[in-house]
């Protein structure tokens, strides 16, 4: 299992491994129905640092990591991470995550946001948790979960400063 | 007092009043040092809608709407709002917040997020709990307060539902 900066000509590798979620529309506040391009300059945008994680030569997810604001904020990271679905249950999420975390110090981030955990979503939730993150905040009713309705968003966060 | 859709022309006149805040760096965690350009941008941005308190033919505040996310989370509206130093005390952001709130209801929005209020912004804080907003979340040291250091931030948010 490697993970390392994503290249340009990961760029199909990683769209196969996005699409299924982004189509699904349960976890990602994303229009279910973006382009591939769209897909791929959101996930490849030049503000973000995109990795992926390459086992036999197949790339079985992918991450990004930015800044979550600018000004007073820019020292906040934020990230997202996408598993392909065959892949599950092999810890390449919490790989990723750990990953990041890592990253994101060497980038000077002294904090990570994530901005809207889908609170249904509850292998991510207690993922994010033992990973170090809290849930600082909850909105309600802030995600329309196509097959459950309005739900929950959380909002979750660590300090990254205590260990840099 | 008039509450108007901005146009093109205001461009300057919108500048005047956004630049000391985004150059005072207190409460918005946007670039401190970006150009009018950048920053006028940002705010007439085509996502969202932007609008003017005009009086006596002179612009005294802005706020922008758009949406806070896109796909599931796409019915949450975020705004801001900044008022010209010069005529802080008249109600001019209570206005501004109350006219947004007609709006994104207009807009078919059924929520409206702030996702970083400087938490030693009590002015605004208060404001906002008047208006509806609860504190839903807080970010510890999520902010680089130039004068104060690292200071929490708050999710608020409230729902339009059950008056739309």
């Amino acid at each position: 299992m490697l993970i390392r900066a994503a290249r340009a000509d990961d760029a199909p590798a990683i769209w196969q491994v996005i699409a299924p979620v982004i189509r699904a529309g349960e976890t990602y506040a994303l229009d279910r129905d973006m382009t591939e391009a769209d897909a791929l300059a959101y996930w490849l945008a030049p503000e973000k640092t995109t990795f992926v994680l390459e086992s036999d030569g197949a790339i079985l997810g992918s991450y990004y990591l930015r800044a979550n604001a600018a000004g007073g904020g820019r020292h906040v990271a934020n990230a997202g991470y996408i598993t392909a679905g065959a892949a599950s249950g092999r810890g390449i999420a919490r790989a990723m995550c750990a990953h990041s975390l890592v990253e994101a110090r060497a980038q000077g981030f002294r904090a990570m946001q994530f901005n809207l955990v889908v609170s249904t979503n509850g292998r991510a939730v207690a993922l994010w948790q033992a990973m170090g993150f809290a849930i600082v905040g909850r909105l309600p009713a802030a995600f329309d979960h196509p097959a459950l309705g309005p739900v929950d968003a959380l909002v979750m966060y660590q300090s990254l400063g205590s260990r840099s």
